[in-house]
């Protein structure tokens, strides 16, 4: 960054904030290719604590990683009939194996001699490809259950992107697990919706309401699928990760038996699961504010960062040396910034842009007294602290900040939570700048919630779990309704 | 596994042997799509440990992770005339971005409104898009270097393919870094090279020479290839490791350019580094026998397996507790077997086919006398240790194994390099079951490199680094030659 231009206002326009925090906290960038994205070192340190993570919180509930191909067989995605419609819309199709020199000489064209007998698919999703590979694995109900996780990248040729929020290409984890009972299947579905849950917020500081879709919004293919909503500082709701029951829909299309305890065959039972790099959009639209990136301390990068005032000294370097060691210590990632072509001014704008949860200024004046002076990103309070005692304030600080976060975004979100009974009050709610979620009663129809979408953009996010059971008329149509659910606007 | 069937010896067939040790201990299987492997939980296990290593070396050198597109446009690939030629011969291609349903209810089509402008095709290597993105990156000598690395999947349509060894697609990380002057750069291919030879070495226990390639052998592009090459059972040798000093080719193709400190306009210099799943293949064909898999124990997921003999008991319980917690304590990754339904004598063949590093087993009798069994994959002996020395033995013995397999791979080397003076004594080595590496002058010309190729198959593997400066004749032409250099059939 050469010089930092102050970024647009959440208020002037959140869209645009959103980019310039994407691109001048240097995530990610557009690329040559239309919808792809380049991650950027600071994005990707990101994803890599994300995936870290979660891939521990994977392994904690006895699931192991495997990769498969890239590549689907047109084929396989017709096997599973609502799956072809979901996913066969809008992808990218290989059909040729080789290029070759133009004839004249401008450069290199497809060979048509190098046609592929059937056309690949670059991968959207992975069910196809791995129901058919799982057919190999099993025989017996003892090859049951496969708790399986991969680390990938998919392709889905969306028409309008956003960087993270919506690429062709993006990064992502997909769980496939095979099961011998329903119960079981069931169960394992919950409990990733549990641990997506539990990581959403208690890492990334970032409060969501557990819930199923309705029939219209499942993943194509799904008996069920349970959500997590988070909703982000414009009144939006973001769909931030779904666990599927797939019931015996992928065995059915793949031939997949097992031979029971009792040597009956029957069909297996699956789920499905992922979150994506849209975290990463979740996570900015949360917490950052018009200053820059708020990145939560327990999944930064770089919780700390040191910068001397006005530059680097020997008093200066003593006293940072002991506070590196004592924060490294207690397991704080620390960074001392030694730049000297930079002022501290320019550095701390820098800090704040990028996200750093907690900055230390050391000064020739306060070290007089033997003094730092601390601040936090979330609230931008500063603090003299004595030398010694610095990385024990430090530790409890970075604990202050992820709860704080934590309960801002659920302040905000209880904020913007309107119960409605009547569709005038549901139009009005939408209609405000911050909308959020609405909390109403639904005649429990597909045709209902397309025309509620026609009429005011908002969806059903999701019917929350363990939702109160009250009787109640629907907001648009009258009809008796048992349940509330949660509409909203959505990315 | 269901049945243990013995796997073929190297003696009756060596790449049948391979297969069996892929496919019986779990690593790997054939996909539905040609020249794909499905990597399977065992060898992605292997792989997650050859990652995490590496990606620390790459860390501590300074390097961060980034992530570019999968797609690359196909004009792209034409600005450099050299890598065009190397990797557009086979590609994947992606020409359509949809499918439909077919007019005669058969399936889904490729729709044809839906043809790309342009061509993409799937990344056989980075160097374009990369070099396009850091145009935009790199205004001044303040932008550098860039120090970048990815992990991805790449894909390049092998003819000729074989599990980890050569698959179409496979997985990798490639490092792309940009440098203000040639020096930085040479320095940069060196390093990555010799971070290469210590990982292979210290980690996969597999020694390689460190060398550079002929310009006949040379990375599309490249200025000067580096390379670590390591030497398989059956004679044969496998490039492990290469890392490319790229000069300026990359960076005149697409115009990237700073201004240097004397705000004067200059090209910049490149490097690009890479190791693959490959090393898989190389791990396996170094230190395993005909019994299975040998994993070094440094690599390997699990490093100690605790087997109870006949059947788990509660006292058996109570020892293994105190050895399990002893052993972690000390990081070491251990598994206690405490399956029912097999027996031990399955359990020990099928951890030797895993290539589990060492095997405890606690039976009652042992017990009586204070002892447990410890026995070794590499040597498969067997020592009675008592049991509150366990830990301690078994520490060591991991080192010992890591260090036998070293030594053990390094005499075979040494045993299965000659040094030759005459064609008949070339031919006649390179015609033993086991040819190895051979030394030999050579006169520097592509065109004999390429006769000595179609008359034994032999390649000019690499000159070492610090090869011995010494005059000699041109084993085929007879031409002066100033130094010898390493000749071997190849994977």
């Amino acid at each position: 960054m050469s010089k930092s231009k102050v970024i647009t206002s959440r208020e002037e326009d959140y869209s645009q904030w959103y980019i310039d925090i994407v691109k001048k906290a240097g995530l990610a960038d557009n690329s040559a290719v239309r919808g792809c994205m380049v991650i950027k070192p600071k994005g990707f340190a990101l994803w890599e604590k994300i995936q870290g993570q979660l891939d521990k919180m994977f392994k904690d509930t006895g699931h192991v990683n495997a990769y498969f191909p890239l590549f689907i067989p047109k084929s396989f995605l017709s096997r599973e009939a609502e799956h072809v419609e979901g996913f066969a819309k809008e992808c990218a199709v290989v059909t040729h194996h080789r290029l070759m020199n133009a004839p004249d000489g401008s450069g290199v064209v497809v060979d048509p001699k190098a046609k592929l007998e059937e056309e690949l698919i670059v991968r959207p999703t992975s069910e196809t490809i791995i129901w058919h590979t799982y057919k190999d694995w099993i025989n017996s109900y003892r090859d049951l259950p496969l708790l399986i996780n991969q680390w990938a990248n998919v392709v889905r040729w969306e028409m309008r992107t956003r960087l993270f929020l919506r690429t062709a290409e993006f990064l992502w984890q997909e769980g496939h697990t095979a099961h011998a009972t329903k119960e079981e299947a069931i169960a394992e579905a919950r409990q990733m919706q549990e641990v997506y849950a539990t990581f959403a917020e208690e890492y990334m500081a970032m409060p969501v309401i557990r819930g199923a879709k309705t029939a219209n919004e499942r993943f194509a293919g799904a008996e069920d699928t349970l959500t997590i909503e988070a909703l982000m500082q414009d009144g939006k709701a973001l769909q931030a990760g779904t666990s599927h029951f797939l019931g015996q829909n992928f065995a059915r299309a793949f031939d997949v038996k097992f031979l029971n305890e009792n040597n009956k065959e029957e069909l297996v039972w699956a789920t499905s699961w992922g979150v994506s790099t849209r975290l990463i959009g979740g996570l900015i639209m949360t917490h950052s504010d018009d200053s820059g990136l708020v990145i939560p301390p327990k999944l930064a990068p770089t919780q700390v960062v040191i910068v001397p005032i006005p530059k680097p000294s020997p008093e200066i370097g003593e006293v940072a040396d002991k506070v590196i060691a004592a924060l490294k210590a207690k397991g704080v990632s620390v960074k001392f910034d030694l730049d000297l072509k930079k002022r501290p001014g320019f550095k701390f704008a820098q800090y704040e842009m990028e996200g750093v949860p907690v900055r230390i200024g050391i000064g020739k004046r306060d070290l007089e007294k033997g003094v730092v002076e601390v601040a936090r990103r979330d609230t931008k309070e500063k603090t003299s602290i004595p030398v010694d005692g610095v990385a024990e304030h430090v530790v409890q600080l970075l604990e202050d900040i992820q709860n704080n976060l934590f309960q801002t975004a659920l302040d905000f979100r209880a904020k913007h939570t309107t119960s409605v009974d009547n569709f005038d009050d549901f139009k009005a709610v939408l209609k405000q700048d911050t909308p959020g979620f609405v909390s109403a009663h639904w005649d429990g129809t597909a045709e209902t919630e397309l025309k509620i979408k026609e009429l005011t953009k908002a969806t059903i996010r999701c019917i929350p779990n363990d939702n109160e059971q009250e009787a109640g008329e629907c907001v648009l149509t009258g009809k008796p309704s048992k349940e509330r659910v949660l509409f909203a606007k959505a990315y």
